[in-house]
């Protein structure tokens, strides 16, 4: 019963093969290799577009190299005050682009609104060059609370950040749940409602350690490979990452992974609404979902193994929570067994 | 007939193994699982005492955050100027610490002198804060000549580097190639000779993606892990790291595989001395061997397949040198076969 | 009728005057000559203990130079949402400090209120190395509002600050106006408030150009001069400052200045409650005001020559504005005539 | 007798008094008053073309953000050993510009020779990310070694940058003696010769802190007004920089004060190739001159109270001096008297 997060699971047996298999031979390093472009490719096709891929180990590292890559002295990122690139990355997008700012804006379930951003761009008139000036939007999908933006909403969100000129980097760590929540395309849910920039996220869905930077203009990707070695994230032994992402790739287990998490999550969220001990703070869109607890309830599933977290409830949630209730993080996975989230909600 | 780096080699089959025997389960994320704990206090028995292990992605990221760690404002890093850190890491080690400046020192087969490590140092009095201030001495080991320095030869260094206070960081990017080429102990080839900082490679001796931070000084750790974090490399499914390295300390493998790689150096190194068409441009100390060939046989070599690279010569080899000679690298590692290595001679 | 800004004044003619004496004969460089050194003697006569003061030629510069000394990687200032810090100087601090974040509180009339700051510090728990971990709480003293902290909020702030183990900054760009308004001394508001980093502004109480840093543990002094030169604020002539400032206190010029502007600022809100057309937002503690004005009385200003900026007001301000009316800044300084201000209320 | 550095003068008389002249009134601050806009305007009329002017306060503020506005990851600046940015600023270069790394350059009299510099950049071939890339040339005249580049020689050194897409950067700290030396216009010493970025000194040569980078391309100076605030080198009294400048060019003032310390160097070469006890160690060409001299004339001059430094001694220099003899340095200013120069050459 662990649904502390989707990271506490290891990688799916596909994946694992898959670095068995590429273990042998001899290979050119640094991202060079066949399996390299191979898997280049398949990103170009499951774009349907030309994309610059470059391969990085960690989704920190692919949202900062992001920022990074369209920085500017005195540069404002505009994104959710809960954010990833926000409040999980100790600064490292501010490492990365040389002390760039994030404006926290504020907006429901973990979604940007475009009058919020309007209104915080807004604060950044061009000639007053004390306050520094606008340089990027960024977004989450899923959002950190475990909802996703429609493809409208990113198209309305995108539509603001070009009326200012300004690039919107995704950050996609949790790409596939939105993916296949919406049924949207990769191309429909990214650079066909104006995304610029992707952080796709193959970790949290089965992979040990694979992610990438999608530029949908390669023509910009000049000077990411320097920015990717200067930040100590050019892989020697790259296919190692292609590797697994030839595995995720293959035959669609990429969407396969991330529709039986959702549906993990989607059980859970039945079981809930029937147990009248614990119900939604507001719809789920992925694999994620925060549940307004009993504090009894939640006791006696700790007590029988149950590993998940508490989270800080803002002041909406709290004014529909009881005394004796609790907000809490449920996260589900490639891993998670209908097994496990039934025996949760008998322990409920 | 690979032989351009040890880097093209894939991973050891007892390795890749190691990843999908990890691979079910739920663990705790960021390096707090059981496996993580259990290969850092492999470290410390290891090198027979207490140090604080951090996990990274890359040798470039270990040797960023090791001189990132003792950053002073303005502060000078002493290396070879052949240094990796150096010239091969576009700028990383300067990045990561807020600009810091590496001066670089000429030494013989790829040596730092302590005589001109103090002499370097000695241009940086404390009084003159335009120049800047010493922060930190830098060697690799196995050095990127192929040579090992001797442990004498560390403390030498490392004695001219505690007079003026400065911390001493190994890059060990080939460690165990040095290490078995010494015959010496981890503990002897590091802290006992004073190196306070050690960049522990995995990946060119048989891993995917394993390098390792090791400090010392363990009560010098403390920002480190804020360092890792901020540098976008605390990887979440750790363990896919420590399960690397598990099965690499088992049973010696490190050591045996490093053995063989030195081995089939030296079948190299004695083969060429018997050829009479090619010799050392130095002894050689580890994996990797600089020689002197004649250029048809060279190009004979490459028709048949042999991969490897001409390095530029420095001003006394070249002296050594005829017309019609180049300077190549070779680098064998733990995949490289003595039917390789004859396949090469034969070609020679 | 110029009250846009107080550094619209020129400087004071005992300042200008100061640097034409100055200007003969020779004087060692960087700051090692003896009037460098006498002015630094009066700064610790003036604080009533040593100190180490370092000469910029910004507050920004000074501002961003003590946190820059404090930094941590990962690292979180606390600051008020209006700081000068956080929306006025263009990320100067996250970058001086290699990314560090600048985490907004509210708080009334630009004052941060010590409860409010110890539930932002508890936001980052020791452990929790994924938000990054505090390292300095900033204040601005007078602060942007115009208001003065007394010296018991100051050591309020302080107490929080010190049980967390995190230093306290203030930004004294108008610390003289403060502290006539107190009727305290520099210790007082200070170091014996709790105060360990101060931005000591002279600029804008008529300097042409002279700030400086104050360390009041001289002992933490040590990587600042560094500090200064990396960031280029070592000035060579560096004796231009000291003469600034060797004016400003001979016979407690700067106290006087203060005084006027606090005076003329006081003259004006005076004037403001007898003309029915204009009253003060909150009230004042420097030579800095915020009134809501009417708007035809606003703009029959304008036409008078009257220079000011209007201002955006908060929802508590906004609140007490009638529809015909704009919340205004207006700030005096040495320059400031009382015909000037007289001028003004009869064109209100 | 004061020869330490043109840097122990304080301001010329003009200077001090067009800051007394400037202090009263009110005028709008950082860089946009009247004043401001007449001296930027001047700079336009003395480089015969449109150029961007940002006033700064120190000439490490000027390069170091020249540098910056051109910066690349891993980049690479190529400029002389002895270059006041690589040996003299505390990192502030690598710092400002995210760690660019300054490549050394040895050449002779301190100047950078074209095959040296194409050479230097011919080892960053543009598919080798490991190394980075070049970013770009910086030559400083007048030269550290106190000689002066033709014209010609400017524009073989841009060839060069050109040919490799560079933008070249002159740092002209002491521009003006430079200038008056090759008798050649302010244009052609710098965009007629293919500079891009100028660093323009003032304070060297009787300002106080007066100094401007200078662009000569206005169209790339977008950047650069937010690069120099986030810097902390906006001056909000802007105008006491341009007061300074607007009676250093008044009348020609700049050049005739360069005129003179050239002029006084001049003289102390004469007497020392008279006096048979000091010879130049290589012809000089602005206000500074190397010297080798006798060290009982040395000793003698220094207990006659003259003031001035020792230098090191390259190889070249060091095979033609004898035992008892060491090289100086001396600088002449716009305060330097006949009657200095000549009881220093009686003292010899």
């Amino acid at each position: 019963m662990f649904f502390a997060s989707d990271n506490w699971a290891g990688a799916h047996p596909d994946i694992a093969r898959s670095l068995v298999e590429a273990a042998g031979g001899f290979a050119s390093a640094y991202g060079t290799s066949d399996l390299d472009k191979r898997v280049e490719n398949t990103f170009c096709e499951i774009f349907e577009r030309d994309v610059a891929v470059f391969f990085v180990g960690t989704g920190t590292a692919a949202n900062s190299l992001a920022l990074a890559s369209v920085n500017r002295p005195g540069g404002q990122v505009f994104c959710h005050r809960e954010a990833h690139v926000n409040v999980d990355e100790c600064n490292a997008p501010e490492f990365f682009a040389a002390g760039a700012k994030l404006v926290p804006i504020d907006g429901p379930a973990g979604k940007l609104q475009p009058d919020a951003l309007a209104a915080a761009i807004g604060r950044f008139p061009p000639d007053f060059v004390h306050g520094g000036q606008p340089m990027a939007v960024s977004i989450t999908q899923a959002t950190e609370a475990g909802t996703s933006y429609t493809v409208e909403e990113i198209a309305a969100l995108s539509a603001v950040a070009k009326e200012a000129s300004l690039p919107l980097h995704m950050d996609g760590a949790r790409f596939a749940n939105a993916l296949v929540h919406l049924g949207a395309t990769p191309a429909e849910m990214t650079w066909k409602s104006g995304v610029d920039l992707l952080s796709f996220g193959g970790t949290k869905n089965g992979c040990w350690c694979a992610e990438a930077l999608v530029l949908f203009d390669p023509g910009k990707a000049d000077q990411m490979r320097f920015l990717r070695k200067r930040s100590a994230q050019l892989f020697s032994k790259s296919r190692f990452i292609s590797a697994q992402f030839d595995a995720y790739f293959r035959d669609g287990l990429w969407l396969d992974l991330a529709r039986h998490s959702n549906a993990m999550a989607a059980r859970l969220a039945a079981g809930f609404a029937a147990s009248g001990k614990a119900r939604l703070a507001w719809p789920t869109g992925s694999n994620e979902l925060f549940a307004i607890i009993d504090n009894d309830a939640m006791k006696a599933l700790k007590e029988k193994g149950a590993v998940f977290y508490p989270w800080p409830a803002g002041p909406q949630v709290k004014a529909r929570m009881a005394e004796n209730e609790t907000l809490v993080r449920l996260v589900t996975s490639f891993a998670t067994s209908e097994a496990d989230v039934d025996a949760f909600l008998t322990g409920l």
